[in-house]
């Protein structure tokens, strides 16, 4: 099935605001997926065909689905990315470095001049293997997102708050960390934010959900054009509504079937139960 | 070291409102446990001696803070347990049925002619043996109050949202979820309500967190004098913000050691962390 990092969160994010995807995929990627982007108004021109397989990903959820198991990994045309920003893309005000090789994410930041925000993404597997590299990028990120376990191996912090806390002094002017469905927590040098998730008497298939996170919050924030503490919560509302509608179903299903007026719905059935 | 249901809610509680406990003690309970309900202005003249050795419990915890590994069960005294109601206690508007034999749970409340709220406590034993008395008494409650695993045991749903929903159907008004450092959910029948937990720097033991948010939770409740949902979202608040202090130290080392402004404080903290 459809699915990846560039797919779900340009997908979410385009709901809020125009979006550029930089991507590599194989010959045998379905023009009917190409066509499903261009269909909503999604840029590809970065996106580039290589000779060989796309990437391809096999995970199974049982019983904890706040975290996938890794069945297989095919790298394929992944393994040689070396992503070419096109001259229409250089102006991009907001940039999100999905879960890649942190080299990779340095190479794109080199050719964006001045992005207004970079969100990073990482995973376990890159912070073992490429820590250097990944701490180094840390700077230059506005917005740096994890996941519990992630914050906690990065920082050698057991404790989720002093993780942050520890990642906060490497460099990233705000930490976020996804926790699934116990919601997500914000913080910066000077505070503390946490909404927990949007509860669902159904859930499906959770694969997704963290860069549709991060589609919501990076498209609302590009949508409202601040970027001040009242913005980010917001922001987070937007992430965690958005991807609440991912994990309704498979593949993208749910998320592109949705319209304006179901996330104002959810934002405010959101706000009805956590109005303190 | 001292601890147990009555204890931890009884402590909470106080803060808040005037508590009468009623428990069994053996011989071998120091004088000085008692003297410490005393010195709190706990009302104690409903626990009642036995011959034998108090109750005691021994767990652990190793990862998951959320749930503690019994290592063993002492009953001792309170195998015997038939809790007799002083004639002083009979007109407690709110009672707390803590977690015990729901067919006790019913003599104590036979013996209250007419509580004007009452919350009950339980655990996976209970639903798995005394299943059919637990089911009985749900109707005369007020506010249940489950984890996450008995609310799904007694429900069978796998699901949360359809767990509360299928016990509200058994007849208690409302269904309070706690979820430990997840924080704590609220279903009525027509709203649901969910907070995070108060996040904490530094977490020792949470035993006793589960009572304690019941004291706060009641004490809240009792000292307001309504029951609306903006008063059960309110105590639920203070439920949270009280079991933050119980598991900032072992036993009531914690609990019992702050004031009213560290309460107020800690609420307007809570406050400022979860404001959309």
């Amino acid at each position: 099935m459809l699915g990846g990092s560039a797919t779900y969160f340009s997908v979410s994010a385009r709901y809020f605001s125009p979006v550029k995807i930089v991507a590599v995929i194989g010959e045998d990627f379905p023009a009917s997926h190409l066509a499903f982007f261009k269909k909503r108004d999604i840029d590809t021109r970065g996106i580039i065909t290589k000779k060989g397989k796309t990437f391809r990903w096999e995970g199974e959820y049982s019983g904890d689905m706040n975290e996938a198991r890794t069945v297989a990994t095919h790298l394929n045309v992944f393994a040689e990315f070396d992503p070419v920003i096109p001259a229409e893309y250089k102006k991009t005000p907001h940039v999100f470095l999905a879960n890649i090789d942190p080299r990779i994410q340095e190479r794109v930041l080199r050719q964006i001049p001045r992005p207004r925000l970079v969100v990073s993404d990482t995973m376990n597997y890159w912070i073992l293997h490429k820590r250097r590299q990944l701490v180094r990028q840390l700077p230059r990120v506005a917005i740096a997102l994890f996941n519990e376990g992630e914050a906690k191996l990065l920082s050698g912090q057991p404790n989720i708050v002093q993780a942050a806390q520890g990642i906060l002094k490497m460099g990233p002017r705000r930490v976020v960390v996804k926790r699934g469905e116990h919601g997500a927590l914000l913080f910066s040098r000077d505070s503390l934010f946490c909404i927990p998730a949007f509860l669902l008497e159904k859930i499906i298939d959770p694969t997704g959900a963290g860069d549709t996170f991060a589609g919501g919050l990076i498209g609302y924030l590009s949508r409202c054009r601040k970027c001040d503490d009242a913005a980010l919560r917001r922001a987070l509302v937007y992430g965690t509504v958005m991807a609440s509608f991912t994990v309704e179903d498979f593949s993208l299903r749910r998320l592109a079937s949705i319209n304006q007026r179901d996330i104002q719905e959810r934002v405010k059935e959101f706000e009805r139960r956590h109005k303190l």
